[in-house]
């Protein structure tokens, strides 16, 4: 029996903006990274999301990013390993506190955009990342991109980790993701993408662009619940793995 | 024996800019008011103050703001309950990080500035004060003007509450502050507060502006910390309170 | 020949978030309220603004406000009147530069949300205001709610002022708005709303909830752009007018 | 007869916290830069800071930084080409009104912080930082490091340039500054200092660490006022310069 998390980034509103469809991707996910007000949302925001993730029995992740609302966390910024851990520390601090009301503990921790970007390749921000999940919520999960620095320092700073996998991205030859620059590093065929996903989760393997079979850990996958086509390609990929046999559970369940 | 806490805002700096002499307070008072991020601080201010508090067993207590860094949180905001709730549960949150890391609970919660005042003469916003402490960080103590309906709210709430006096502050008859605005509001003659403070400790007691005598409710006076004068006055408290048997004590063991 | 102006609130997207259906109101309206990165907004989207708005000769208006993206300044914040000022210059200027840049100037202030219900009533916070635009853009004339502070405070400053109605809200017998939460407050029959709009242009007259016959200057109406109903009885009025021989012009054109 | 600009970072204080001596530092110096709200300053302490420097005849210059309050916009951030032009036109506006209103006009522009030293190396960041002042305020002078891709840029986008060179740092052969992470990187010695700057103004010569005399162009010399040693040093460079026949002017009678 094979199984595997799928997780989105939720609770993206702020103030009067709204973004994305929370109500309607929530019951299709198994984990949550929730966004704590850096890059996006406000405490309104997190407590609601936290409420419905918490009823839907889906698994809550802090999602901290880059203090930088006007770039929803994008741009990449210079920070000090203090600052970073710092930062990172706080974030997950102000969710705890709606996750407790809700009689729930801080499941993982997602780095956002940039800062999840610069941390898959930069060590020492990635030491501060884990540092600071280390310290301010040592038994939370690390989930991170499959390969990357992110993993290495999790192992470092003893952390538990899971590695997230993409089902519509190219994978080069070492395990890294084709840039989005690119040509072809989408996967636009949706089929393909199912395919993909389903032999990362049975064999542990994708094909890379040049062909090539890659080894990759596919603890969790990273869908998206922005736009009808979004939540199409959700509610396939899970009706794909029940027929196949492939369990979806929070991560919690997935890594001991 | 009479026993007393010494409070005092500190944390205040943010990024480049720096307020309060911090270190130097530190060690002379029981209970340290943290600022959270949104009327002032930021995480690698609330990190070092957290540790410096804990590094002096002086007690962790979050002050949660208005999201008004321009004004200092001393501006009203009209705010909703929901928003109020939301807002504090987030600060406390975002303190429990750096408290945990230290090893260390957070002791209390008192709101800053025009929020404190606010709450003061507000139920329905004392009340969503006190939701969110019940919900954040439930053992946690509210710290509140003594006879304020804050204190009212804390009872309601089933929540554990200090009373907090001011040595330096003229009363009126039915135990509120004078405001400000108002002449004689202010007691400039230290050994005049001093003695106002003794006496507030050790009876219960304070003389209103028109001579009567009032009964409050002592259980920490709020000091400054911020000039060679504040810190003069905090080591002069401290030697008259030695010298009267009043021994200075954390919130936490104040109040059972 | 009967003129008037009609006025919208755009440009209200931030960063990621997006507000409004600009693209689409702007070719149907006269005036445009910008906002200033103060309550929404940032220099990406007021450049994109301002530019849309002088490609349709829209005229160009600042929509300054409270220092509150996560209230979207509709919550009163309590500022000092030098505070106050000092916000409404600062936001003037900055749209200025993108005016500038497209050729423009700035035509109109109309103060947005809690600030502008707050100074409607409050002649400090109205002289404040005035004073800004007097001192940051005298040229520009003040849109402000018919009968309120704020036209007053506009001729005691040396100002020219336009007056705004409101097609869809009922009136008390003083001329000011029936507040929101009281029934009837909203007049939700669009043919009526409409009436009414021909009526305050070409008569100056409106009947208050009451029954009386209130005396109004009708020379900007605001209409609201958000949502395929809004832009749906933006075309009834522009066709209604044009049957009635009412010319819709930007404010410039209204006030000499 | 020589002439040359003193300028100096100024109006860096924001709300309730206070950096630097303003009010002396201002009858010392020809060219004010003013933070405009992004990295440092609020509208309030633009206001002071203008009439400040208004009434001294100090020329008032626009210093516009990243949008990190939090790190005083001290941090690299990897802003778009749009963007970076974009908050540049936003500060300088918001600036324009405060001039405006002391009768004054934005003498310069000199950008802040990281946005300064990422726009010395980066061409399409200089060029969007030109054009930023070419829109907003095209008779603005560009206050640039000597020898930068500013420079390039401000003659490429048809702007008005002048030099900055700074008297207490040490420079490379090719006239770019030493790295502050470098030994010897800044100068220490105030006589040095200032017998370098003289000759930086005379002769257009400084000595590199590696001994070669290399040509600059000192129109404008930064100063720092903060700190009771900053200060001396700027009476220091005054009065020998006086007793040299250089004469101290703002940078809009050093540049045609």
């Amino acid at each position: 029996m094979f199984k595997v998390d799928l997780n989105c980034d939720l609770g993206e509103s702020f103030g009067n903006y709204r973004i994305g469809d929370d109500e309607n991707v929530i019951p299709l996910i198994s984990s949550a990274n929730i966004a704590c007000g850096f890059h996006a949302s406000d405490p309104v925001v997190m407590q609601r999301t936290v409420n419905a993730a918490a009823a839907s029995s889906v698994g809550i992740g802090a999602h901290p990013g880059y203090p930088d609302l006007m770039g929803f966390g994008r741009r990449f910024m210079k920070l000090s390993a203090e600052e970073a851990e710092a930062y990172v520390m706080y974030q997950i601090g102000a969710l705890s506190s709606f996750a407790a009301a809700a009689g729930k503990c801080i499941q993982h921790v997602k780095p956002h955009g940039a800062l999840y970007n610069a941390a898959a390749k930069d060590s020492v921000l990635a030491d501060a990342v884990c540092r600071a999940i280390k310290k301010a919520s040592p038994e939370s999960i690390l989930l991170a991109l499959s390969g990357s620095e992110m993993v290495e320092a999790a192992h470092r700073n003893g952390l538990r980790v899971a590695c997230e996998v993409f089902a519509d991205r190219a994978y080069n030859d070492d395990g890294t993701l084709v840039a989005r620059s690119e040509p072809g590093s989408v996967i636009t065929d949706e089929n393909e993408a199912v395919s993909r996903a389903v032999r990362m989760v049975r064999e542990g393997i994708v094909v890379s662009r040049s062909g090539k079979k890659v080894a990759v850990q596919a603890d969790s996958i990273c869908v998206h619940g922005d736009g009808a086509k979004a939540l199409a390609f959700v509610k396939k990929i899970r009706s794909v793995f029940e027929s196949m046999q492939i369990c979806i559970r929070p991560l919690c369940e997935i890594i001991e």
